[in-house]
């Protein structure tokens, strides 16, 4: 039975978002650019919005610029690309972020096609998910950036450590793979064809969840010992009627067993909108020179 | 005691260019448009030279058109990319080839760069590298496309086997682990840092060796059964003095262990240039939309 540390991002990510904002600072005095970041939402999912708006707030907070365009759901793709285009060629934007999901008349996969790669915060555009995979300098998906820094600040190096990533999105699973790779991680991806999951996740010393299935990976799935990191954010009903969010992970089992794990919310959550802001000061930089 | 299968690359090469002979002439017939397919030879390499020699020579007889460019070893870097780019724009061309090594004098990478997507029939341009990662329609390096098929003729499906990748090259290890994900694996990427590589590969229903250390992976490291792809080519002084080929995996040691295994040379070797050809043809079809 080992005391099983609570890796809090919330607290990593605040300190992020202050070390950020004096980099940002330093920078605008050197260069007189503002990073801009510009939001594109379509429609009017209410969780979007909330996240837009989070985003926003945090953007100024850090010092940079942030321009929000609202469409509505009805609005034709030509035009959602013409706007895209826009601020492809806008000087004073440095980070272009298109909020998913889009509405169903939409094709995300073209509107993310159209985004300048140097400004594409996100890290969703192809020329992204290529320059990540060769070893190319990239603008990384946010959640992964997120994961690795927090396991590099609880484990130091990651080197020859075995990583198991169960999901195997292009947001999450994917790219998260390629970046333990690349801090010499053995890495397997599992999936939802994975036979003997249970045994497959107790090979792991980095454990990830990252399917959206509310506490698939059970306590006895944990390595003793293993950092878990859960970027699952589900949301089910609680014993009293009132909705709660969980995590991919079974938290309450995971304690005593793993050797440290995030909360669900306050892990891997905040890390994101951190590493977004991150992205774009790194794409101002680059765009401006100052790399 | 099992009794190890040879898995024989040539045969299976010689059937997969036979037809696409086939798939050649019906797509000439039908457009009018033979396939053409670049090569551009940098300097007097001997073992490259040999390399395009044959590739000119099964793509002529698949009945596509070879383009060999030949440039002294001494041309400068803007003239290989002024030719690239002459390469693009002609449209009896369908798939360019910059042969590997390129001289020290140049950057491998921005020749890489320059190279069409839509024509990078060796799959090493960073869009197919993300166009292969996101899940989309992409040319798919050669050899690690031959492995999957060979793989694909001993397995059938390779839904939930397990996986291990020893090495993590962007010619073969990270494109090999894509597509065994595709293919709905459960996939490891091991390598240099790995800890307990035994271990790790005696896990492998899938056991792939490209690391290019001769004999490196022992018999004792597959677990029985195991389909192995040993995708090294490895020269060594043999006891007679003379040079031979051996693989990344002790190949006597396997014997009576795997389930299967390719020998060096006639495994893995022949299935790059026939996958290339496939590559030329399928680039071909796009390029004139008849996909």
């Amino acid at each position: 039975m080992v005391e099983t540390r609570l890796i809090d991002g919330k607290a990593f990510a605040e300190g992020m978002r202050a070390r950020l904002k004096e980099d940002v600072a330093a920078f605008v005095r050197e260069t007189g650019v503002t990073p801009g970041l510009a939001v594109v939402l379509v429609g009017e999912d209410p969780a979007s919005a909330v996240y837009v708006r989070n985003k926003g707030k945090q953007t100024v907070e850090a010092g940079m610029a942030s321009l929000e365009h609202k469409l509505p759901a009805d609005t034709p793709q030509d035009e959602v690309l013409a706007l895209v285009r826009a601020l492809n060629a806008d000087s004073s934007v440095h980070g272009i972020l298109v909020q998913l999901p889009l509405p169903a008349s939409i094709d995300a996969q073209a509107v993310l096609a159209t985004i300048d790669p140097a400004k594409d915060v996100d890290g969703f555009h192809v020329v992204n998910a290529g320059r990540l995979a060769v070893g190319l300098d990239a603008l990384v998906p946010c959640t992964p950036l997120g994961c690795v820094m927090l396991l590099k600040d609880v484990l130091g190096s990651l080197a020859g450590l075995e990583a198991v990533v169960v999901g195997r999105s292009n947001i999450v699973g994917k790219p998260l793979a390629q970046l333990l790779l690349r801090e010499d991680a053995t890495v397997t991806i599992a999936h939802s064809r994975t036979r003997d999951l249970p045994g497959v996740c107790r090979r792991a010393d980095i454990l990830i969840g990252a399917v959206g299935r509310p506490e698939m990976i059970r306590g006895d799935w944990i390595k003793p010992g293993a950092t878990v990191i859960d970027v699952g954010i589900n949301r089910v009903a609680g014993v009293d009627g009132k909705a709660r969010l969980v995590g991919d992970v079974a938290f309450d089992e995971a304690q005593g067993i793993a050797g440290a794990i995030t909360p669900v919310p306050g892990g891997v959550g905040p890390m994101t909108i951190a590493c977004l802001l991150a992205n774009t000061l790194t794409a101002a930089k680059r765009q401006v020179g100052a790399d």
